[in-house]
């Protein structure tokens, strides 16, 4: 086991708030945060030379079997979201990420993220080296 | 090529609006309409008896290549919707279809949506008679 | 505080897996299942007698501000799941709900999803009376 | 009315494909187009000095009343896709947008959108010459 203690090298990223995001409450629609903090997570793992079309390709996939969310302040239309993502643990064949949104340094969402390596016939698999050497960096 | 002139059997489903269909102007955002549609043709499908997921393992897809899209007038949070699915042509590998979603007579949303069947790997294919006979008969 | 042990009186509904729920992996993308239980949420709300709308329009909305969640197994496409919901906690202002999604008795996907009541302006607020009602009957 | 014939000044923008975009067939949901051209909209928008929260919040909305949309060539995972979005017509209270999208040169989708400017409470409403003069550089 891997355990990461800081974040010195988290992942930074951004997002805006459209339409699409928003519900009638006039706020991000809770559920949605999930993408947003995805497409951090795929653009991490991007920027750390990992391909996952490729991975895909080859029968391997990342999936989520854990989340731990929680919504501290509503972001709204045509905000700009930052998402901080780090990595808390990496074992075997999941790992933990931590991902924050922040806006203008108000924090709006945070989550504890467990991804588990399977095949895609559904079997546990160990991480790929490169997704761990970029899962272990963040 | 077979033209239906009349909607006598149209598929009728209904689909109740949530929180993740509303946007910020407090209306369903536009590109879910296209969501529920579908839901629609699926449902249409499924009760003719075609199995759209084992369509999928053979390889065999329906795809979506054309919307002409009209909105009326706007649906709101916990509107229930009814949709009328219908078949405008059927030809070789392709087939228009007309669904107009109204609400408690009221139009809403009513769009032609053309639809073509196409292998996975995105060579134009023979609608399969079931899936012709269940278009004919919309 | 309100403590509910049992979930004789849960809430049952059903969704059914459309295109739009999956993703290339071929499975239910995750997000979707917030989705899914908020179906879940409003229904059982309204079958109680709780006019959510009419509480907006009163500028008062229910909030998710904590979710952990548990990925079990994949859901496919066109698989009708079943959504059980029960209040494990109701509080002055806020409850804890426990939604566990199934398919044929297999254990799919479970929450926990603490709920608060705010005034549109984001102000806590005492859950209203009827809602206390339905929240401590599941 | 004002009519323009070319393109030369189409407001140019990028979305890359992530999980919540594709569906089980491996490519974007049709849906999902919609979102793309609409982050485009607004971008273009914003770009030119129309704030839509502010006019949202002076209860002035654009709403999309009609789309024609067509389907080139299927989106996957990853990919970047460029966004073009150009004026066709600006009327007192509606214009006609046409939305391109390509990937590397490849036509992928494309769409001529027409939106309306109304009131909150659904008047059709002068577009605000902020934005007009917006929709007319385009």
């Amino acid at each position: 086991m891997m355990t990461k203690m800081t974040n010195n090298h988290a992942y930074l990223s951004h997002v805006r708030v459209y339409y699409e995001d928003t519900d009638m409450a006039g706020v991000v629609y809770y559920a949605n945060y999930l993408k947003f903090i995805e497409r951090a997570r795929s653009d991490a793992l991007r920027e750390a030379g990992v391909d996952q079309r490729a991975m895909r390709d080859d029968g391997v996939v990342f999936v989520v079997n854990r989340v731990v969310a929680d919504y501290h302040a509503p972001a709204r239309y045509d905000d700009v979201l930052q998402i901080e993502t780090s990595t808390l643990d990496v074992r075997r064949a999941s790992a933990i990420l931590r991902q924050v949104v922040t806006r203008d340094g108000v924090l709006i969402f945070s989550a504890d993220v467990r991804i588990a390596c399977i095949t895609v016939e559904g079997r546990a698999l160990r991480i790929p080296e490169i997704a761990r050497e970029a899962l272990t960096s963040l």
